[in-house]
């Protein structure tokens, strides 16, 4: 019997024993029922410590290869092979699956994206840009004439942190807006949802507490129930994240990610205003706690002075900046990006490399090119000009259609209204009710992790043209009204309020 | 102070009570010292279970809003702010990442990508197809069309699952090659690496048994690492998998997945025989496990009598298969599917959903009209001629430049030479010195998780001209006689060999 020790490697030594020792065993060079020898002579024998042989012998004992006795030493395992022939069966897949995915996957995106996909259905619900107003020709060319002139690069790999010209051009952009960042704090990403995902991975194991804002984007909560952590809210108001309901939940957990979308914020619309971002930045300071910043909808704001990203505001570096370009311009390319300081690039490049290489290369090169001419300036000009008129077009939709009680706010950007029912409407009946009339929109439970909302839903006011949203909401009203009457004429079980103090 | 039940929401009740009185606590509408209602009493008034208010309280203490002492009840904490005005320094970055990413990330991937994009290196390292037969103009000619056509919807989102036309002509393609499959088996990925990681998720949880052939895929092989599983190598032999070996681990561990590369193998190029294919799925069969199938190179048979896929075989659906457009056409679209049985593929989506959402759309609409047009199997054909001269000139290369006692398989198929060195060499010393000189390769231990293959290299002959593929099998051959010569000039250090038993 041979080991061979190689000390240049580094594979350790006793995972190098216990690995040649394996072999051995399967090989069947050493025979069921065979010893191996004692630990020190093998110890003294190899020149090395007694541990490293005893830890290499556990490696073996674990994998069920021998039994250590004491007085008989560590003895090759007789196998005791299953009791054979079964009738042949399918694999029962649920049952192997993974305990860490055995919770309950919310399919709630999934169904909408479905159901948006369906022909004449009129949706409020998806959050996503106006196809009508595509840059598209512009597009066309671009990716032609990349493909023309750098195709048998550009359809190559290109290293995990993404296509470097279209890092300089996301540096560039961000210093403009006040951040201190350079091509090496930006990592693209295949759509900021893998941005999300993978600062989860980064930063959290399970049982681990991070904060959000309720409601909150239903994409980020998902992603944060998969890591098994516990949520803990903050609730908003016109100002954004109540900070000093934060600071009491700071002082009492010790989060490891506050999770915030302070710009016309999904899916209320609100802003965090200046002096609540300074708070929340020396909150993060004094607390030492990341932030995560999901800034999606920033560029598009119609009205008023734009307020600093928390990032453009971050003195000490505790602010990652996730932002995409599927607000912006085109969803289908999955086409985001995270800015953070080098080391968390450095990390989360290792971990993207692992989940899907890198994102797709020409996407990246036709979006810099893209970029670079100035065309997505004028496109974002166009969409400030058109989606607050679709706003308004809404809002005055609502007024017309909808009964007494309804109430909505008018967001100075982004692509949602925030709507609470009257009184009686739960949003959940409201949504059977209105997609029998072919109109769907985002019931506010879906944004709450503990079970609040039920009476307000989300209302996407940028995919579609200014008629189609005033039809949406008149069949809407139409919906309301009905469930309304309904109820008149068989009233509901009245709600169980109890006072307990 | 009021406690509203909501007993139609899908919410646990003892939420909604900890909730409810987590807001109250923190907006300071329940003060710091108070006293919370006994358990009993609440549950009373509420009309549920004393445990349910228990479960509630209990909440609250692990949040540390609360404190239950005997004889006092449960009371609202009183806060100990921290002793304040620190001077702010930045956030300690290392320190707050996650345990499980702490595991040592092995860089080689990303320093291989980056090495091999520079300029006047002759890599034989990557695994990536020749873009000078880049079947370009057709694609741009494609691209343009679909964009032109259908812009307004293929820049849009996508099902998270994949645009339909593309796993049906996926389904179908696979039926011709005997697999049982249909599009709703099929799942779009974000490259095959997408795949890995998500299967990883599936099925694995930390401390779980893999099985994989050693050597192998570097890539998967970390993939696994990251997941914090325990991998168990079956050594291959010139037939593929010693399945034999195989079994004597079944027997013995309880794995939750075999991976395996069964058809010209990386980095081997070997291809598992028919018989060992029954085998291994017998197997499988009989121990209830998951084979991961894994095939980029399947397509890529240059001689002899193709072998019907694992997925082909396969009769109680215990195989997940595997593969990718990236070693056919084009890597930088990343572009994998997934066949698998329809609950695995459920699952799937649900959690592909978490990390990107989907697969970006165009890349889909024009592959899917490439394929459908028949240029995918024109260029396969090309492949097919091309691939196997270069290999043919690699080896009369290695037999020309390089030092006796080099060794080389010529594989029938897949893109690489699985070559051995001279005795005395070391792949990786070699890699050191041939990147001296502009060339460079794999070194067989970053295919092995044990520290095996140190006499090992992985040449590709797929992505060089046949000029550079000499040219750099010289300057290799170069490398090797000048390692040679300065041992015989200066000999290293014996090996450590010793006899034990």
């Amino acid at each position: 019997m041979l080991v061979q020790l190689d000390r240049s490697s580094p594979v350790p030594l006793y995972l190098q024993i216990s690995n040649q020792i394996r072999e051995l065993i399967l090989s069947g060079a050493l025979s069921e029922g065979s010893r191996l020898p004692p630990q020190r002579e093998l110890a003294l024998e190899l020149g090395v410590n007694r541990t490293t042989v005893v830890n290499a012998y556990q490696e073996l004992a674990a994998d069920g290869l021998v039994d250590a006795t004491i007085g008989r030493g560590t003895v090759v395992r007789t196998l005791s092979r299953p009791a054979s022939p079964e009738t042949p069966s399918p694999l029962p897949w649920t049952e192997v699956f993974s305990l860490r995915t055995r919770f309950a996957y919310d399919p709630l995106i999934r169904d909408m994206m479905t159901l948006c996909a369906q022909k004449n259905v009129i949706s409020f619900a998806a959050g996503v840009p106006a196809p009508d107003l595509y840059p598209l020709d512009e597009f066309r060319a671009v990716i032609d004439e990349v493909l023309a002139q750098h195709g048998r690069v550009l359809l190559q790999h290109c290293p995990a942190e993404g296509y470097l010209p279209l890092r300089e051009w996301l540096a560039e952009r961000m210093v403009e807006r006040g951040a201190q960042v350079s091509p090496r704090n930006i990592l693209v990403l295949t759509g900021s949802q893998q941005g999300l995902d993978l600062v989860a991975r980064l930063l959290l194991d399970p049982g681990d507490v991070v904060i959000a804002e309720s409601p909150s984007y239903l994409g980020v909560l998902q992603v944060f129930q998969a890591a098994g952590v516990r949520l803990l809210t903050v609730p908003l108001d016109e100002q954004g994240m109540q900070v000093n309901v934060l600071e009491q939940i700071l002082v009492r957990s010790r989060p490891k990610l506050i999770y915030t979308l302070p710009t016309f914020q999904n899916p209320t619309g609100v802003t965090l205003s200046l002096e609540r971002r300074y708070q929340l930045l020396a909150l993060a300071q004094r607390y030492q706690v990341p932030i995560l910043e999901d800034d999606p909808y920033g560029e598009l704001r119609y009205e008023g002075t734009p307020v600093p990203s928390l990032k453009a505001l971050d003195r000490y570096g505790h602010v990652l900046y996730l932002s995409t370009f599927s607000k912006m311009l085109f969803p289908g390319l999955r086409l985001g990006w995270l800015a953070a300081p080098e080391p968390v690039i450095e990390r989360l490049v290792l971990i993207k490399q692992l989940t899907d290489l890198h994102t797709n290369t020409l996407g990246q090169w036709a979006l810099t090119e893209f970029c670079r001419r100035g065309l997505l300036d004028r496109h974002l000009e166009r969409l400030r000009e058109v989606y607050p008129r679709r706003r308004d077009v809404m809002c005055a939709a609502l007024e017309r259609y909808c009964p007494p009680g309804t109430r909505w706010n008018r967001p100075a950007g982004g692509f949602y209204l925030w709507c609470h029912l009257p009184a009686g409407l739960r949003a959940r009946e409201l949504l059977a009710e209105a997609a029998r009339r072919q109109v769907v929109f985002i019931a506010g439970e879906a944004c709450h992790v503990n079970g609040g909302g039920q009476e307000w839903m989300r209302l996407n006011f940028t995919y579609h043209t200014e008629d189609l949203i005033t039809e949406g909401v008149r069949r809407l009203g139409q919906a309301m009204e009905e469930l309304l009457q309904r109820q008149q004429a068989q009233p509901v079980e009245a709600l169980s309020l109890k006072p307990i103090v």
